[in-house]
């Protein structure tokens, strides 16, 4: 995989059981049915998989399930999140050492950290695996931010080759780009239109929604590789409306509300976060079926 | 003006001099020299016009002095700014009495209000002027904001065709347009990147950096019109570089900043408000230089 | 009023009638009950005063009746609120004119302001007239906030001796007398328990509900000032039940929805501001009927 | 110990050496010396005890040897800090099981969950376990709020009697009180005096600075139970100027350089957290030396 990650990189749900096991061929099934759609990566342990809701030990099996579905026709990337280097460090060995592509890197915080903690964090990470780093701040979920200055201190870390801001902020994945020259590629997160991100220059999104339209993300991902913005910009507007209905709820309750409507048994997010309600269960259904993807 | 705004129409600041005059010569030389780079609107009284810090009588002579400059040979909108109901009906008729073809209408705020204040706020505007209205709302300096249910039930009012949103979330912009179903048009603000908002189905921008950048911004608007997306986003990048320079300090400061550099004697923004550190001014020289706006 | 401000001092209502003209007869006959009931001083044109809401001549006249009701028994303070100096101290200078015997100076901002300016804008008011000021900072309503330090420098003006803050944070209170060393006393706020406040050092309290119950103020001011804290808490628990009816709602709409069940016309909030539901109309009843002042 | 809580519980610090293991023997010698001082209980795993850095094995070893340390002489509570409910009752077990005489419990959220989630969570942690729980709710740190509804609710399960509100807000709790109508006690926190707390009706406080003055707190303490409220504020002076030396800096790291300034050799706050900066030894050693703790 030299030629580096780009792409539609679904960001996958982690089924749980009620006893509190990863349901391990739900999880394969999908993982198989959407390298067969065309996406071009797998993210395990974003977000949308309740990273922040899930034991050490769960995290693990979910990497390990993820790996061996992929069976290297797509590269995996799994998220590595703590508080302390100590713990991120280990994570992010543990995973390697199963197989997995590249890291995503996600600091969580309980009291403020400067710059420079932050800096320390994620190139302490990098430094511990050979692996491709993908950044990720999300300020909305997240007691931390990425500073511009701070990206641009990180991507000058051999191996931090990837940021996914989901900032909501269009401009300041721009900014990034200016910023780090090169040195750095930028995707895009649900909070962005996809579309757009291509336009200014992403190489592609790391996102949920992606779980529930694969077929239809790799479509829009193609028009825009080739420039064709104004048929991008026609495929995206129903993409969005999907988006708009999983902004309105719990994002993991969403796409696992989604998935389970199109037959996977993925369960529902980890109590006490509450399961997608009846009237989000309509509206997903709605947003699925106007793009074809129920 | 019958064809409806679209294109650049720059944010204007307001030069006052000591004694709390508009300096109206320095203001028409300004608007002139606009109009002959080609900007298809003129927008007075918004942030950039520093519409917050101005009494009465100076909002009033800054329109008299941009309707008389612009000669009609482009549109002119002009910012409806207060409170109250009572204020905002009684400035946008003053405006429409002086001459301006549309009403760029705010929101002001102390305690919150509900959906139904902020809608009858801006119907009300509506009502009392037959011009095309443009809502402008910016999270970061209101205390409102406006909700997709309030800016849909107003998209319904006859007269409000365009909306101005400054949120800096550039999806917010295709949630609208879904939302509005073509009864309302989108203008960027400077938080946006223009070229991104053109590409969603925007029809131009308002914002204070086109007040020192006009030609460019006029060049920029032609490449997405045309959709030569590569060659606009060739442009869009250095004048991003542009609005990140100003997004670091007080936008009235920033803009008078520039145009004082470009030989305009607009002075410094209304005390308390600092004018621009000297590093700011070596920022702002450097970036207007690399789009030889200097 | 040599011995300078102390005690209960209710923030006044601006009476405001269909036409935009200030009820004087209404507002006359509350100031009048207030001083019988035995407030120590009135305050024009804070929050419940909707300064953010009034032309300059509605301000100028609502300072005006007030002053005129008083017959200097009680202290008139008056709120001056402004985004800009010059304004501000055209204000302070005419109410100086018309009789006040203190400044509420108040700072409205649009762009952000930083320290050296939030501490010109202060001191410009004080130097503009010979009267004591008292500094109100509110950062839930206002684009502004009065930093330790900012606080500091202000004691050392001569006239600024005092200062209301409605952060909700009891401890900044403890924290701003430690730190001003006596130059400056503390008034407390509706977002504060008096009983706390009087505690820790604070010499009387400037809020909308003391207008609905004066009586019950004094009393409470009096305990504390006898340091009969335990009589204190006992006034104190009733009237803190109708302060948090307050915060429910928009504060002048509560107030003049509570001044109305008394017998006072001073009808609604200025529009778009919604006036009291039927709901808040039932909980303030209730909550003035509990402390006899109904 | 059916008497219940009260008094004084030092917030303690989790000492780790390089190795990330619990330096035993420096938390059990700083335990002894606070019972010695005549605290009323020792929390363990709050947020001054890092809680949110230590792995779960970690956090067993601490609250093992502080109920080891305590030997029975005051009660012992073990904070209980998740975000899932699974994890959280499994937590609440395992510290039931070493001898911990009551939780504080305390949600941690990614995904904002609403008030039926945070309702189960702490009922869940409360039906686990036949002890005393706390409930912790720290909005400045912790993504999640207890409602006054939401509280209302828990203060009608059996087992939960108390609360740590650490909003900073004063006047909350004394909402708090209204509401709980004596069901529920209150603790104060590091953001409030306590002696405004003790006046307002609360039992005591649980906060980091008691760690560094454990006999100066128990003197505040006693005087505010003998209603001795002068002399109460005039300890509690010098005492809130310690808690605003520490309110400026990472608390942990405050509080184990204060520590680390009175011998006990219990290390910084785990990476990437920085140390106490020069400047901010400086500030804690003056602020101990002040009330003579140093």
């Amino acid at each position: 995989m030299a030629e580096g990650f780009r792409g539609v990189f679904p960001y996958l749900v982690s089924p749980i059981d009620a006893r509190g096991a990863v349901k391990a061929e739900v999880l394969a099934k999908l993982c198989e049915d959407l390298v067969a759609a065309g996406v071009h990566g797998l993210t395990a342990l974003g977000s949308t998989g309740e990273f922040a809701y899930l034991s050490r030990e769960q995290r693990r099996r979910v990497v390990e399930v993820v790996v061996a579905a992929a069976k290297g026709r797509v590269p995996v990337v799994a998220g590595v999140a703590s508080t302390t280097i100590a713990d991120a460090v280990s994570q992010a060995r543990d995973y390697r050492a199963i197989g997995v592509d590249g890291i995503l890197a996600i600091l969580e915080a309980y009291f403020p950290i400067g710059d420079d903690g932050v800096f320390d964090y994620f190139r302490a990470i990098a430094e511990s695996v050979p692996l491709p780093i993908v950044l990720y701040t999300n300020p909305n979920f997240q007691r931390s931010d990425l500073s511009l200055p701070a990206i641009e201190r990180l991507s000058r870390v051999g191996n931090i080759g990837y940021i996914k801001d989901a900032s909501s902020n269009t401009g300041r994945l721009l900014s990034i780009l200016e910023r780090v020259e090169g040195r750095m590629q930028v995707f895009a997160a649900s909070a962005h239109s996809p579309a757009c991100v291509m336009l200014i220059g992403g190489i592609g999104w790391m996102a949920g929604p992606a779980c529930v339209a694969p077929r239809q993300s790799v479509e829009l991902y193609e028009l825009c590789r080739r420039g064709d913005w104004r048929a991008a910009m026609e495929r995206q507007r129903p993409l969005w409306r999907l988006n708009q209905a999983f902004a309105k709820h719990n994002l993991a309750a969403c796409i696992k509300g989604g998935l389970t409507l199109q037959g996977y048994d993925v369960g529902r997010p980890l109590p006490p976060q509450a399961p997608l309600s009846g009237e989000g269960i309509e509206e997903v259904r709605h947003a699925l079926s106007a793009i074809g993807a129920l």
